[in-house]
């Protein structure tokens, strides 16, 4: 039986960063993936690093293209009530920026580095399977083109993701869910347009709520808030950008270029936490243990701070054998990730508009808007939660 | 027919104050107050008065025993999973501090001032209803003794809280309300102990809310949180101090002396607000347009700010002839009433236990309050609004 000190379910972003600064640090791996290679670098996910994430490629020598193409932001935007106020990002959080590169490109500069290092990916691994990671002896089986491979390890890392197969083998009486589904949907196209600003504009409309991002300075990624049984056909390009341009700001609207969309989906919001996050010799990182809907780009962010504190456990438990980082994993791991779900929540609740929202909550809604950008302190708030709250 | 430049209507803190202010310039005034004099002293009322509260009542000649009496607080505290977390109030809010003063003796206060000055109240005036307020001559009548009376003006001050008649007489179609009716009630004692700590303490707690609040450093005002059904004979004051002492944290619970009550009553909790303030030659201040729930204690506050802004647009009227700051008021107002309704209903709902919480509502609570004390920008928000936001 082929043996690893730590098998990684899951090729994502968490997955391939966790690979990468364990094997700089002389500790062996395996990545098993369920899909393709093509598949996971199709998937079209957020792309806004909070200051941390960049820190934390750049640390670990994975900063080289992120450094030369993503586009550094001071500061965003809140539309509402037919105006737009900017949140200075950097001026109320001690010059801590955003950087826009897509989670697509994130995740290909990993695999390069992966690929690179010659430690092992096996793509389409089916069946894979976590087994005895409540003992002294756990393994990982899978099949790959019709033969079954079994491999021992001292760890199994969960790195797969909300429908993966590392949370759902925990025995249900050993992990606690929270959840809150979101009574819509954000409806997303990407479009190669200049974006209508060089920072994102956040808004809350009578209509609902969008937000106006970007992948480059000419590819454009743009969201409505819609209804959860709407389906991508009930939506051609012109209707989507006529609804957008009336959510936002006047300015904004007419300044925004439009064009033919080449992507275009619907994603349901949720809320999501599993505890805690270690199973004896088994840990789950990023989406496999928690979701945030994407209203303030958490959740690449979130995955990126587990790998980190996960790292720094396996790194002290192989050099020092200690096991203080891996036994605080959990629970160091679960204290900002709470931080961050209350920040997607409370962003989420303040821009989105609700079916079942009273007079009174919509009020409460414009009360809160038009109190935070009347003071510093709520945007300095604001602002450190954004750029990420210290890891 | 007898003439006044403003007839009050209600004899609160908030008509008494704009009396005052008015009398001081010159202008002419009568109040009706349909309870007698004795009844209004003996409402049991809030105490926390903000520093702009205090700069008004000072400013008027009003702080006397204010400044003798009240206690000055540059902090309070919040209570929830085993600790106690100060929050510097002064240090945060550039100085600021709230004083603990009886809104019985506000109103005490200002009737002496009233009696001294000479400007009539009349007290247990029946059947006040305002006419004509959409004209050009507004009048107010009322029955005395038997017979009825009616006072000629130019303009009528809806002082008389929720249930009074200034909101009662502005037809449906011209006002718009909001409100919002929480799921619970405050149950609340005064007892003749010396308070558990020199500061208001908010706690958070499986079983509810719970404040530790004073009229005194002899005088303790405590409160739990209870079921809107529950009656005061469901607690007898043993149940309530046993109650209040597993609600907050152990040093606390500890240091408690109890005692027999001498006042003990169940108040539900609500939020609403009345737009706009002004019908043509009508003004609404205070509880007759808008009510918070008592957590963080900005109904007295607000209505003081409602009084500073309808006093200098009357100021403005008669002396400069300028309609602008009558014009203004009701925007004015507004303005400050959602940013304080916004902050009851938030301190309201990070602190309360809701019937209808899911378990991830009340893990976003608890990262609320995690999160809060874990800010410097997230506590001075908190100060800032608590303090008192700028009039």
């Amino acid at each position: 039986m082929k043996r690893v000190q730590v098998v990684i379910i899951g090729s994502g972003p968490s997955g391939l960063m966790l690979g990468h600064i364990l094997h700089r640090a002389g500790i062996d791996t395996i990545i098993l993936e369920n899909r393709s290679q093509d598949y996971v670098l199709a998937r079209v996910r957020a792309g806004l690093l909070e200051q941390g994430t960049v820190d934390l490629l750049r640390d670990n020598g994975l900063a080289g293209r992120l450094d030369r193409e993503g586009l550094v932001h001071r500061g965003m935007a809140l539309a509402f009530d037919g105006e737009r106020h900017r949140i200075d990002l950097a001026g109320l959080s001690g010059g801590k920026v955003v950087t826009i590169y897509g989670q697509t490109e994130v995740t290909r500069d990993l695999m390069d580095a992966r690929a690179a290092s010659g430690a092992p990916t096996v793509y389409e691994a089916e069946a894979v399977t976590p087994h005895g990671f409540d003992g002294e002896a756990p393994r990982v089986t899978y099949v790959k083109d019709g033969a079954t491979h079994e491999i021992a390890c001292d760890f199994i890392a969960g790195c797969d993701g909300y429908h993966g197969v590392s949370r759902a083998s925990v025995p249900a009486g050993a992990i606690s869910t929270y959840e809150r589904v979101y009574p819509f949907g954000w409806l997303g196209i990407l479009a190669e347009v200049p974006p209508v600003d060089h920072e994102l504009i956040y808004a809350n409309s009578a209509r609902g709520f969008a937000l106006c991002t970007m992948r480059s300075s000419t590819r454009s990624r743009y969201y409505v808030q819609c209804p959860l049984d709407d389906r991508v056909e009930d939506w051609p390009d012109d209707r989507f950008w006529d609804e957008i341009r009336r959510r936002v700001d006047a300015p904004t609207a007419e300044a925004m270029v439009t064009g033919p969309s080449f992507e275009k989906s619907i994603a349901p919001l949720r809320s999501f936490v599993a505890e805690p996050l270690r199973f004896g010799r088994m840990f789950l990182v990023g989406d496999a243990a928690h979701i945030v809907p994407p209203t303030g780009a958490k959740g690449l962010n979130l995955a990126m701070s587990d790998v980190r504190y996960l790292a720094e456990g396996l790194l002290e438990h192989y050099g020092e054998r200690s096991a203080a980082g891996l036994d605080a994993y959990s629970g160091r791991a679960l204290d900002r990730i709470w931080k961050a779900v209350r920040f997607s929540w409370w962003m989420t609740t303040m821009l989105h508009r609700f079916p079942d929202q009273t007079a009174f909550d919509q009020r409460i809604q414009e009360a809160d808007l038009a109190y935070l950008v009347s003071s510093e302190a709520a945007m300095t708030s604001l602002a450190e939660n954004y750029v990420g709250l210290p890891v």
